[in-house]
């Protein structure tokens, strides 16, 4: 989920960005009507992400160029597998390549590795969610890499949503009343979710009728008399220090999300490339 | 390297990213007339990258917090380091915190990375440097990152060189010819290099007097005698699924640069928080 | 609630569209240096709002303007009170009046409105919400003067929350399948609304588990056996053709949200003027 | 009168504002190849502003959709009329419809009102002109509304004409020194008006062989006499608190233009709506 | 005249296109806190323009840099004068000076050709005038800099009056019909201005009440004639073909304007430097 | 060499600057369905340079105007020569023709002035440079400009390459030292360039292997020194008050590069038109 002609302003900076002045190679070594013909292809096994952004990155630079994806979002595909055709002006491809192959490859790197995670929780209650520890500028397209990878997004930014922490409780003097402060101006679509290190505050939040719990940090056997206490009234995320090791007991305890932002910090590109067709 | 005015404009898109409409909790929870004071830590042992940058992400967003640096770019910190100080107004800092510490943990996870394997080819002739496969629209942070971890830049975008490639050359009828067709258009402090997969290119390479000739995936034997045969007349730039395994014995060829996206395509976030002081 | 950052970028618009190449009058008619004081003040008894966006307008043109806001957002003030003082170079005030007070005017006005139909249910359950039929360019802060108005907000724009319609139910087979299929990938600090024109998709939404059920043009009588057989599972928003007229037997029913458009799309602007201190 | 090429920037500032993120409910419950036909009708008699504004609100996020304009600016129509035919994908029509609507609205509220104003002095000499008076960001788009109503406009900005005031005559010591230091530097197909009080200030203000006056809250038997004086060797503007039951006797008294904001102050938004076909 | 918050936009333009990725040279051989002291100085006899723009364009990228002018925009100096200071961080001077260098150079350039001009015309009445021919980019600093030279500007841009020109008039069937045409729509500050050349076409724009009639490639003989049927009923422009051995004899019919675009498109830049103080 | 997407950038911000509000004589004399045909003819014989972008110009305002350029860049025309077709809406090739004609009349005064000068030292090794001296916005099209003239650029940015001068010697203690300082950070496809003032600094930086050396004012008899005790170990730039009578003299000592700004900053504008056809 992204906005196809928002992110046409992003391209427009990334393209600034990596050409400069210009390109001198393809100005000096390329005639302007010289054609070519090239193919991305997945150099390992990946799940897709980013597939039309990087279409877009092409059409974005020269309308006239051909282009179409051979694959969609959240496909997994094998490696060697066609990704995408492009045709037409030799300087333009040439100019583009390395934007449109930079961003796909770190968004199917996100989707590829969100998707383990999300493997590893297959057949309990929980959903895997991001946060907003995504690189500075790609907030959009990270939150999509993680759809891709079969996460569930948290908040998309810092107007989507109200979390209320520790000291905000502190000095409203207890979850009630930092919650009915909350509620006196926050938008009617819009969550609250308050975070708790114990189960008493758990009690506490779930009777000030807040929509979300963060668990943060708790241990699993506290996560399962939270998910009991509870009983539906309110989501649970589990947050805080998530692992492939540990993710798995976390989910079984019925907890309905947990968040954690591996995938989106650690995951490495993945190798796609462009060859000539 | 980068230009700290150049780079006010980026911190702008940032933190309209994050806050889209408005950062709800930090409006609704948080007077206006709080203030606060925090502080950046290191949470493992790393090398330090865009800390100017973070600093002032605070600073744009409210140029009256107070903040201050205690380290420098390219520092190696030990776990719990203190690393900056930020106090004023707490909502300002609360909205900003994210998108701080999401920079200085992406661009520290960069140089930490780099010097890894700046450590690995240490003593010899051999400088690490970077490509352009970097993240779009953090190219210039991304470079100094890499910069700050010991290695040095190719080049800062594709106005910055000229690379000839194998399909440039077979157009030109040989590298001579492809050499004499760019030196009619290139500026004159731009340097020029030759992709060669074969030691009789590198030698015509030499031969057209490039500034550089890139071994394309070469033997370790054969780069060994690229360099024998060239003798300083040109640099040698070794490329190609460079790993951390297979680095040092490249190094020890004599090349002079040797060039990897690893670190820059691969590294993880680094774990960096910001506590109540 | 909007970013006061966020805002300085619109109030460039503002500035460089009522300025285009340069303010003929002030550039001719009045010296560098000559300084002045003006003041603002209220000819009409009214509910401010955008009092910090007037003053950020005279401080963005001109950080060395000296300007003090002597009311706050939200308050009610008589004809005649002060509102805010401005002094310092006498060509930056002038070039600059006009922008102040023709948002300060607009906003103020759309406050007052509010406050109308907000006391008009005083005492009753339910709160007036605002609604996306805002001036394009002017959404956050038309938002922000329903708040000072005694409003809530209802989605900030379309990024924040889902409205699942008539055509979506249809297309889906149901409102459960529609809701099944939104919960797919809403974000989970997001909240999903329902619009119904009759008492049975009411029940079906109920049990659907929505968060926000719209009762759309619904009778009165039809919004009170909503509000019995709903009994608190969800949130209902009454909508359509509000007037102040009609609000008041609307709010009686005991719905949650009475949502109008009327303050924003017909409230005339305020009369407030800048005069020589 | 406005430019379209300028007009586009506005819009994607416009549609970026309401989408934000995304369009969370399009992107979740149509599928990206669905397509619908919709049109756009009033429902109510209005005289029409904005319509090509609107089409060009759908065209520039998805240049594939085909609208028609059904009616021209300027035209009148009754309730129920077809305005514009808009088809093509679902998705687009969705997420741009409010923002398409919410312009069209607003501007053909304030021409359908400035309409009203220009019947009550039809046939007479007087013209109504606008103001300054506009909502920032959408001046242009106003005063092209207030010509849609029959309205002349005054100045497009503060770059568009000279306004001598009390303060100014007082610095320079008279009109006539006013006037001679403006003309220093004035461009010379800019007018140059005057505000006066009395007609001994019209009387030297026409010695000064200015362009335009203001008749700036005079009562109606000074302004008759002010049209005799002046013999048309000046513009006459009567300005100050006009409103619809005091306008024609001014329009009568022979003066060339009647300036008021109250039609773009005070217009409320009309009704159009946007339905399946 | 100039907006100097409008220019502060463009200055910004300026420097990202000179720095480009950084300013590698002040980046590596000049250390942060190094500090410097610099002044402007004129090594020719020139009218000084863009003095403050220069200023502006050291304050913009650094503000902490101490930037002093020493003159006024309009003033005649010397060879040697000393025009700026400007002391502080070294890097910050060093990676702006070419910038402010550039645009004071070419913005005094204009200013001290047209001085030329308006000297040999004085003692006329003529006022000499300039034209849209003017640098993409630049339009009021080079508008600004012919007033520096006691040049008129005609109009700021193509919304600062109406020019009817040989096929409008074609089209309409005689001045008299296109300037009624005009008139519908012509903003009441904005001036009319039709071209002519012949002088039978003068009389006929006379009679239709124009603002400024063109004489455009008219003689000199034809022009003195038509300053006398037009009497001072309507401002007089000489167009076409102006050049310095022409200039004064038409100046001396008694036209009012005189157009030309030779100071703007052809003054060479001036010689200013940059030393140590 | 100049990336035709980045320019689309620049032409909004020429247009935007030229119409302003909006083009009012466009607006009021023509209606929006008149079609006309015209063509750009050289007035002169002139060297061309930015027939592209002119006809960008066109294009970018209005994609549905058909646009040929029908001479290349570079190209030598004789006075009367058709450069360019365009046709389409009426309203859209006036609103813009000033526009084009600005930057290619501009462009193309570039191009011919630099011609005079690459001719006059032709048959010699020397080639001419040109420098950072270009008007601020406009660096690549006036850098494109000198190559259509013959010359090579010099450098296009502050980062496409290092000068060592004076005053950084001195810091560092000798070129040896500063050279070696600026190898540490400097990317490896850029050049360096040291200034020297004296033969002994020559040799001193040829030792310390600088690709570029800047002769900076010398006599023509040094210079020829120069080129004997270099011997084509780097590269010689003669610079420094290079006028038409001094130029051929010193590209015979020997020298590679000579720079000057002079046809960048004081060519003027070439005359084309824009005929109807």
């Amino acid at each position: 989920m992204y906005d196809p002609f928002v992110i046409q302003r992003l391209i427009d900076t990334w393209l600034a960005e990596d050409i400069g002045a210009c390109d001198l190679t393809a100005q000096v070594m390329i005639e302007p009507d010289e054609v070519g013909a090239f193919h991305m292809n997945a150099r390992e096994s990946i799940v897709i992400a980013g597939i039309d952004v990087a279409a877009a990155v092409f059409k974005r630079y020269d309308p006239s160029l051909e282009v179409s994806a051979l694959v969609r979002d959240g496909a997994r595909v094998e490696k060697g597998a066609r990704l995408l055709d492009v045709r037409g002006a030799a300087r333009s491809i040439l100019t583009t390549e390395r934007t449109a192959l930079n961003i796909i490859q770190r968004m199917s790197g996100i989707a590829t590795e969100t998707a383990r995670y999300v493997e590893a929780i297959r057949g309990t209650h929980a959903r895997l969610i991001d946060t907003r520890k995504t690189t500075p500028g790609l907030r959009m397209l990270e939150k999509h890499a993680s759809s891709c990878g079969g996460a569930l997004n948290h908040r998309l930014g810092l107007d989507g949503g109200v979390m209320i922490k520790d000291n905000h409780i502190a000095v409203c003097g207890g979850i009630a009343k930092a919650v009915e402060r909350a509620r006196r101006l926050l938008p009617v679509l819009t969550k609250l979710e308050v975070e708790c290190d114990r189960l008493d505050q758990v009690r506490e939040a779930v009777a000030a009728n807040v929509d979300v719990i963060m668990l943060d940090n708790m241990s699993v056997p506290d996560m399962a008399e939270a998910v009991k206490l509870v009983a539906g009234r309110a989501k649970l995320e589990a947050s805080g220090g998530i692992r492939m090791e540990t993710i798995r007991p976390i989910a079984e305890t019925g907890v309905d999300y947990i968040s954690t932002s591996r995938p989106q910090q650690s995951a490495p590109a993945v190798d796609i490339g462009l060859d000539e067709s």
